[in-house]
């Protein structure tokens, strides 16, 4: 037993070596979705994910995350694959696991907020579809845009899981993460997800959370989801396990760090002989772990650079993906150079705004809204978004927010201020989703269709018409990845030193070297 | 205070919450010898750590490791660098730090074992010039092979540290390691150094292994050191310093994870609120990081292929090194698809030697008569390292070995078996050694040259002759690394598609066509 199960205390108490039975920890796959997602673009057909799924199936995973909002998207915009059908497939190939989706509470998995009633058919399709576990959350952790969802889960009979985001401000502590804890079980949560998009989530809060809830609320199931960025949380997951937690989230060895999760096999056998166990079978793993271990390299030009760790964001506090994104943006503007700057600008523009958590979509808001302050002037100009977040329109901040910009976000846009549930203001407006989608060319009359449209506007009218052509694999083949790799290690030789040819013109022959410049 | 460290229990008692004093945790940086040696087989020249010992020394470590075995052979090796100047630069410029090496107990730094005075000579000249902890250590755990090099260490006043090579077999438990902790503090060592060169301590053993040895020694300090391969000794690191570890052993994140290390920012930001901190100056750390993120690049070319994690050496106990090893003996003599039976061989030989930890040069004896068994059956062959082995020319193994397997070694070499310390097999050599050094060209008479002559007679020779030439630097310059990356992609672009050139030749203009063939 390790020292965290058995009281035992660093001043050199004795042991308490009482037997106790050996607790069995639940293990969420997620090479399907968040893995693939984190570490290349979310390019992943599923077409590379088909052969996989019986060893997944029968490993022993308390579930398997499979969909989100990002698979979704990529599945229309870079696949033409229809992602109803992504899901319906793995429902087949997967009979015995409960499949898992990541929702973004009343935004579903588009980028604003719907009408309850597209928020109940979305939850009553993905549920007929095959959805088991469905993991709410909110970008704000505004527990009034995750309530519709969870209600209609309920409804389904499916597993309602309420998500508490984590991060670190001064207005962050475990005792506001415990009471949204209540807050979510108040709404029917089955379970409670701590997430940790950031790799923020070190071992000490990590235990204090977990065991605040087990404490507070007695026996509820809680599931903790850490990225593998910052290379610590790999304890914060034993530590969480120590103090109660009951799944853990992890992803293939072969689909794992960097940017990614913690690896699935290091979690097992990191258990051994501490009182805890997952059950979970090796000989499959090795199956999966040698699948995509084939598959990766297949997406290179998609995957992540980042491969080793990175603890500047615990300084930071700006997670990698955002730091890319603003750099870009600053690039594009021939500024580049002033990514520091902006770096500075981050906490200030987030401290004004009531410190949210920094994720999708807030991370982005929040990111361009201090590269707008560095190059034109502190809120000389205000980005819709970051204006509507200002103004109460994505939900309630953790923090208050700062009169004055909020006065400037009223001025510049014209819009009031609001304090009521954003999606309140929403019409119910399933009619007219269903009206536009059935005139696009290619769309087939069903509510997934309907959905597919109302989340992805933009995209999906392009995706309906070319549907019919099948699913496009962005990835390379084997035999590229092995082409290419001979015709790079010869390239590389050939660079190395002059290449001397033989060219016969006529009668004439000459002797050409050829050398890199 | 975290679970492992407040009397709290898994199974829902109240936690102990009384205030604990902050303990303070030593760290042992290895950016300057395992490091490079796991990452970029030890190529790393003095001229790329010069700048960056500064930051070292004044970041708070509790010791610098800086020196050992393989960085001395790759001195006179492979980069005409005296490994003698390299440490008394070292000495030079970090003048606040605790200098630390490995030394392989009676064999010194090189391949066999050495007579007592060579021993003595050795350690009392590394002293001198400069080192401050000698972590000593024997590839069997046979204490017989460290106790005079824990003496001398003693007699020059330095820090000896006594070694416990951690691995797992069915011989192999906490009660034998605290017992032989107990050994190595009975010849005097001032600390106990727990050293998992596979990485395969996980966290219980770790807890169980530094508790027991505190619980049984009183508060003897502990030094942890682990491999990152595995992906699960972070968190032994926690259970350790829970278990009353006093210092663990890190690398600098530019220069860590794959078969290297855990970054030693990652241990640093896990300890945040736990009740132990480091006092390592965060800052210094970055500089340190910076420094060598950019050098790394420029030995891309030795780098280890792994980056991942690999748990298969749970399954196997083969680290990983001496599977690529096996693999390339293998391929070498046309049997490179006898990998896997050689896999299966290497426990048996294993057990048949008595369970020796697989470790530098215990693993190589193995693996290669494994290769043997496998290719020209069963100890048809045996070794003349293996027959040495059986015969206990290299100390005495942790379980009884085959008496069949012996009797065959007998009868093979002629050689009768032993029981006593090896090393008292051997004549005073210190004398004809200084005579033999003496007559090489370019020795200079100092005692240093006659040691590095006594560890590598077959490479010192031809260094003494090259000296004079001075440090060679074989990894690239950060201008090669910039052009080479330049043209490579350049590279790369051309070979996706043929490359049309218009090629004029007196009156006469042709098309020509290039592409990969």
């Amino acid at each position: 037993m390790l020292g965290g199960t058995t009281g035992v205390d660093r001043i050199g108490s004795v042991p308490d070596t009482k037997q106790m039975e050996t607790k069995q920890i639940g293990v969420t796959e997620l090479a399907l979705r968040d893995a693939h997602q984190s570490l290349m673009a979310t390019r992943m057909a599923m077409e590379d994910m088909v052969d996989v799924c019986e060893d997944i199936d029968r490993a022993g995973y308390w579930s398997v995350e499979c969909w989100g909002g990002a698979t979704f998207d990529a599945c229309i915009r870079f696949l033409n694959e229809d992602p109803w059908e992504r899901l319906r497939t793995f429902r087949e190939l997967m009979p015995n696991s409960r499949l898992q989706m990541l929702l973004r509470g009343q935004n579903l998995l588009g980028y604003r907020h719907y009408g309850d009633g597209v928020v109940d058919k979305f939850v009553e399709k993905s549920a007929e579809n095959g959805m088991d576990v469905f993991r709410v959350f909110d970008a704000l952790n505004d527990p009034r845009n995750l309530e519709r969802a969870m209600a209609a889960v309920r409804k389904t009979g499916k597993h309602a899981q309420g998500t508490i985001c984590y991060t670190v401000s001064p207005l962050h502590d475990t005792e506001k993460y415990v009471q949204l804890a209540g807050r979510l079980l108040d709404m029917g949560a089955e379970s409670i997800a701590l997430k940790d998009m950031a790799a923020l989530l070190k071992p000490q809060p990590a235990y204090d959370i977990v065991k605040g809830i087990k404490d507070t609320y007695g026996d509820v199931q809680i599931n903790v989801h850490c990225h593998s960025t910052t290379g610590v949380t790999l304890v914060s997951l034993m530590k969480a396990i120590e103090a109660g937690a009951d799944v853990v989230d992890t992803a293939i060895s072969s689909m794992s760090l960097g940017p990614g999760h913690n690896p699935t096999e290091s979690l097992i056998e990191m258990l051994e002989g501490t009182g805890y166990s997952t059950g979970v079978d090796m000989e499959r793993l090795e199956r999966v772990r040698d699948h995509f271990a084939e598959v990766r390299p297949r997406y290179a030009e998609f995957m992540s650079a980042i491969t080793g760790v990175d603890t500047d964001i615990f300084k930071s506090q700006i997670p990698g993906g955002m730091i890319s994104n603003m750099e870009s943006q600053l690039k594009a503007q021939g500024a580049g150079d002033r990514v520091k700057e902006v770096m500075e600008e981050v906490p200030r523009v987030r401290e004004d705004a009531g410190f949210p958590p920094l994720v999708t979509p807030s991370s982005q808001i929040v990111g361009t809204q201090a590269v707008f302050n560095v190059l034109m002037g502190r809120y000389k100009v205000l980005t819709g978004e970051f204006a509507d977040l200002m103004l109460g329109y994505y939900g309630e901040c953790p923090g208050e927010r700062s009169a004055e910009v909020t006065a400037l976000a009223e001025e510049q846009t014209g819009k009031s201020p609001i304090t009521q549930r954003p999606a309140d203001l929403i019409e119910p407006e399933w009619e007219n989703l269903r009206v536009e989608a059935a005139e696009l060319p290619g769309a087939d009359g069903t509510d997934e269709d309907v959905l597919t449209y109302a989340m992805f506007p933009g995209v999906a009218p392009k995706f309906f018409t070319t549907r019919h052509e099948g699913p496009k694999n962005v990835g390379k083949t084997a035999e590229q990845v092995k082409k290419e790799a001979d015709a790079a290690s010869g390239a590389s030789k050939a660079i190395r030193e002059p290449i001397k040819y033989n060219v016969t013109v006529g009668d004439h022959s000459h002797t050409v070297s050829v050398e890199p410049a």
